[in-house]
């Protein structure tokens, strides 16, 4: 063991300096942000220090949609459904006389949204429901591969915040295991999270429809059915953590009132804790919204962070770069 | 990097070297279970060999009751209900005239138990419910640090087997992220599975009620709801393996037709896959159970372990030793 001991303190060392090396979060500014962020990493990762927190307990969880990546002018995961109605309409011919179906095969999404929430879910269900998980992960991958977002042109895997990408790098350097709490669906985004966030499958906690097992020629399949199991979002986003990680996060990451609980949930904890909104700024790189935004609503989050001092990212103030080079 | 690189050569090999030097699993005798383990796990580690497999899809899946501690004579999580019983009675005069609870406090199981899953539920509810989980958490290390089991008289805590408990370290070591999916509670085995099996609390799966989120004094608290929300048996567990791990496991371990579908969906997984049932064979040393029993019956999948030629651990024949030694 001694030969272990002395090779992992020589790992660790090298690592060590490796990572001094170079600057870890380049495309932040050297503004308040990145300094609130890296005084807190340093803090909780010294050995000896009253604030430090053993590997094990640095949990950090973050929000998807509007903090890892964007969400204008809708939800990716509500277009991945559009597309989705208009792929499988040949198989539904009773879409045409059908709302909320007919408005949106016309392309009137206005007029499809008139049924509100329930339009949602019924788009939803049509869309994520019926068939097995397998079948479900292969239809996410061939639409993540080849959907292009409506206003950049680019693939949504290319729609994701080039800073948060390195924050996330940063974290897992420094020991912590980094999770997805997102009220997008679960399914709908291990499929392609890991190669883009380098977050596992088993790390992304998210809304979920109800799921069933059966035999299906002898076989058995995971099927998903038309009904929800869980919506995480708001007051669900603690209560998923608590049911998926069984730890309070140590950081917490998000970016609207919907994150909002998942972030008093990480600050009520004892000793250090680290909470963050990403606040959209430019309107120019990106989109600026937050308190009359009817997506990624932060309303409620701004006063609380401004009373607690948790940090707010300015992403025009704050980032050097906002998406990450277009791949080759 | 070179310097790193050549650093974890070095310590891969020193560690390779060391866990060659001895038996990993020393309560196994070396009978045809321990063979079949040990074949599994070389071929699936043995890097360039055609049934590789990479270190993040080394998931493996572990039962609870009767597979990693006993289950004799009740589930321990039930003679902990009986115990939160009797202990709130006090606060509960209306228990003395009301059942399952009046036959439970004067000693009576069986008149409890007249009332079946019902009174079960019942007994349960007015245990686990009603506080946070941070009251829970803290009640459930109390009793398990103090309780005693009936007929050993031993801390439940060495009531676990010394041969799994070798398992899962022998699989860790081989780079495989080793989960509890149980029938059990979720939040009455994270309080002290880390501890004893060397498993955290995220990579525990398992039976949960219904949480809630809310402010107690200005103070955020997630309370237990007296309402089930998820049975993690049967075919609750591959679904509760999607929805928590994402990833279907490479191997799986379970004693009884509850983990059944567990074992399926592992076995019908692309590549080599392995399962194996605890047969509980040892009335001297443990208990003898399996086709009659009314508590982790083992029946159709003694039936399908034969078809398909799963490991089924004999721990008369196959173990050494059941219990750990006891703590001084």
């Amino acid at each position: 063991m001694k030969l272990v001991a002395r090779l992992i303190v020589a790992l660790t060392v090298a690592l060590t300096i490796r990572s001094f090396a170079q600057d870890p979060l380049p495309s932040w500014n050297d503004t308040s942000s990145k300094k609130a962020v890296v005084a807190f990493v340093e803090k909780v990762t010294r050995e000896g220090s009253p604030d430090f927190v053993p590997t094990a307990e640095r949990i950090a969880t973050f929000d998807n949609d509007g903090t890892l990546w964007a969400e204008q002018p809708m939800y990716f995961q509500f277009l991945f459904a559009v597309d989705r109605v208009k792929a499988l309409a040949p198989q539904h011919p009773e879409w045409k006389e059908k709302e909320p179906f007919a408005s949106l095969l016309k392309g009137d999404m206005k007029a499809a949204l008139t049924g509100g929430e329930h339009a949602i879910l019924e788009i939803i269900m049509a869309t994520h429901a019926g068939m097995t998980t397998e079948q479900f992960e292969n239809v996410v991958k061939d639409w993540i591969a080849t959907a292009k977002h409506p206003k950049s042109g680019r693939p949504y895997i290319e729609m994701v915040y080039q800073p948060m990408l390195e924050l996330l790098a940063y974290l897992r350097a420094n020991g912590f295991k980094t999770y997805i709490v997102s009220g997008g669906g679960i399914e709908f985004m291990r499929p392609w999270v890991e190669k883009v966030y380098g977050i596992p499958p088993e790390q992304v906690v998210g809304s979920s429809g109800k799921l069933k097992f059966e035999m299906s020629d002898g076989k058995p399949v995971i099927r998903k059915l038309p009904e929800v199991n869980f919506i995480d979002d708001k007051e669900g986003k603690p209560v998923a953590i608590q049911l998926h990680i069984g730890r309070r996060p140590l950081a917490a990451f998000g970016n609207s009132d919907g994150d909002l609980q998942m972030l008093q949930w990480t600050a009520a904890g004892a000793g250090p804790r680290f909470c963050l909104f990403v606040r959209h700024t430019d309107a120019e790189r990106e989109w600026a919204y937050d308190r009359d935004s009817h997506i990624g609503r932060l309303d409620k989050g701004l006063d609380e962070a401004a009373a607690k001092d948790w940090t707010v990212v300015d992403m025009k103030r704050d980032w050097k770069q906002v998406f990450p080079p277009a791949a080759k």
